[in-house]
């Protein structure tokens, strides 16, 4: 990736089996963690930015795609919105989303990577907006993995997964124990949702996230949605319930206190982006051969 | 753009206002016409592939989205199929799913560039497939645009604008003039659909051409969709109609006929892309100062 360090703009790719999206940029800062190396960008088409391991995770003029949708059908959608848990969310926009609705009064959120988090404070400041000062927000740097296997069952109303691709150190953020441990702590009337990767570009990886929750919880469904910098564009993101779909069902009180200040999500988009299932997917996600198989 | 043009792979990149998507591929064949430098390319990651003028406009691997979703909510949608006219769509994949539909007796053909059909013919004929040798295409090579403003009124059930951006040849396929013409050839129960830009990366002409689609039919709806290859991943078509929307009602025997053979397209995918409308575009297309300005 960062082939351009200096100060004047050159090219910055995110690389992915023989195709590669690109932003004109310059480094601003890049360190490495335990974890990952953390790098900050500025951009000319979306202003600063920020790539974990080479891989383009955000920029302040295309960050309303991933947490709008991320957030508002789970936070539309639960039966409460209490307690809310973000594994993961580094940069601080999906903090931002869910603080928006008031009825939200606790917001855990564990990131493991305590670099992203002071990076993306100081250089993507925007991002986390004042989610950062709202006294609602518990920052813990920490193992969201081990912090939910430890979580009281029924402690929170909305668990967002908010990780990066399931390598390195989000890996477990994707198999069957972790997702039990989501359902174990969510309240009844509650919704799990993670990123569920490209249709395209991660094509297994996303129709397998979708069959697991489905098993897991009982009601799974993706929805789809554009992420420009990310492989293809075109992204995902799963939500899941136990008693019902009812991330199907924005509440229209809760929908009309953060519509107007959405650029993407909206009640209708969202109806748009779960009716979106491309045709060989819902065939795969429908298929017997698997619904055996996984069951056996 | 191409600054590989060897034996062994090197990045192929369409840049667009300081972001660029590029593909590992090599170069084929590259010439030029009265009207634009046509590139072939062979790819890893999606196989052989067209551009013009350095942008990318297919591959054997990701041709899909864009025909099957241009196509099909027309076809399924106008009251009667049995005489279609595309203009553009030199690559052939419009023409292959226009004549999977057997109820399309007549399909003409209308390209400006003779060297883009040869070359395609040539180097990509899976993206044509069998509509080359049908015996119900027409194919001219000339000017769409004088070949709708000669048409007879009434004389085609659809109309389809598979042409590339509005610069270059395809500059006179986005105007007022052009559209009244194709709304005066459409026969009653007629449907027009052109490709209507990246919402993202021309987010103003997309909204300009929604807005002239909807005073000279009445009713026009964008669609949205993914074409990873195209700026910003997220792309978008505008269906337009006289006497109702009734792109929005696919026959369901039509679609039936069809469904089994589409990657992407199915009655519910379609449902989903004319939903998914970006809540800062459906407020935009609302706008009632717009709605005076153009009147006036």
């Amino acid at each position: 990736m960062s082939d351009n360090n200096g100060s004047s703009p050159g090219w910055i790719d995110e690389h992915l089996n023989g195709v590669r999206y690109g932003l004109e940029a310059t480094v601003i800062a890049e360190q490495s963690s335990p974890y990952q190396r953390v790098t900050i960008i500025d951009s000319l088409a979306y202003g600063k930015g920020l790539l974990l391991d080479g891989c383009w995770m955000t920029a302040e003029r295309q960050e309303r795609h991933y947490h709008e949708a991320i957030v508002h059908p789970a936070l539309c959608g639960a039966a409460s919105i209490e307690r809310v848990l973000i594994v993961g969310g580094g940069d601080g926009g999906t903090a931002r989303e869910c603080l928006r609705h008031p009825g939200v009064q606790q917001l855990d959120l564990v990131e493991i990577d305590g670099l992203v988090v002071e990076l993306c404070q100081q250089h993507l400041p925007s991002i986390g907006g004042s989610a950062w000062s709202d006294p609602r927000l518990r920052l813990t740097v920490g193992d969201g993995i081990a912090w939910v296997a430890a979580a009281a069952e029924a402690s929170y109303d909305v668990v967002i997964v908010d990780g990066s691709d399931p390598a390195g150190p989000a890996e477990g953020l994707f198999n069957r124990s972790f997702f039990e441990h989501c359902r174990r702590i969510l309240r009844p009337g509650g919704i799990f949702v993670t990123q569920s990767e490209s249709p395209e570009a991660f094509r297994q990886v996303h129709i397998d996230i979708v069959r697991l929750l489905r098993q897991v919880f009982g009601h799974a469904d993706p929805m789809y949605g554009w992420v420009p910098m990310y492989p293809s564009g075109w992204w995902s993101w799963t939500f899941a319930a136990v008693d019902a779909p009812r991330y199907h069902r924005p509440d229209p009180v809760r929908a009309a206190t953060v519509s107007a200040g959405c650029e993407i999500w909206s009640p209708r988009w969202q109806r748009g982006g779960f009716e979106a299932v491309p045709a060989s997917i819902e065939r795969q996600l429908a298929s017997p051969e698997f619904n055996i198989a996984e069951q056996g």
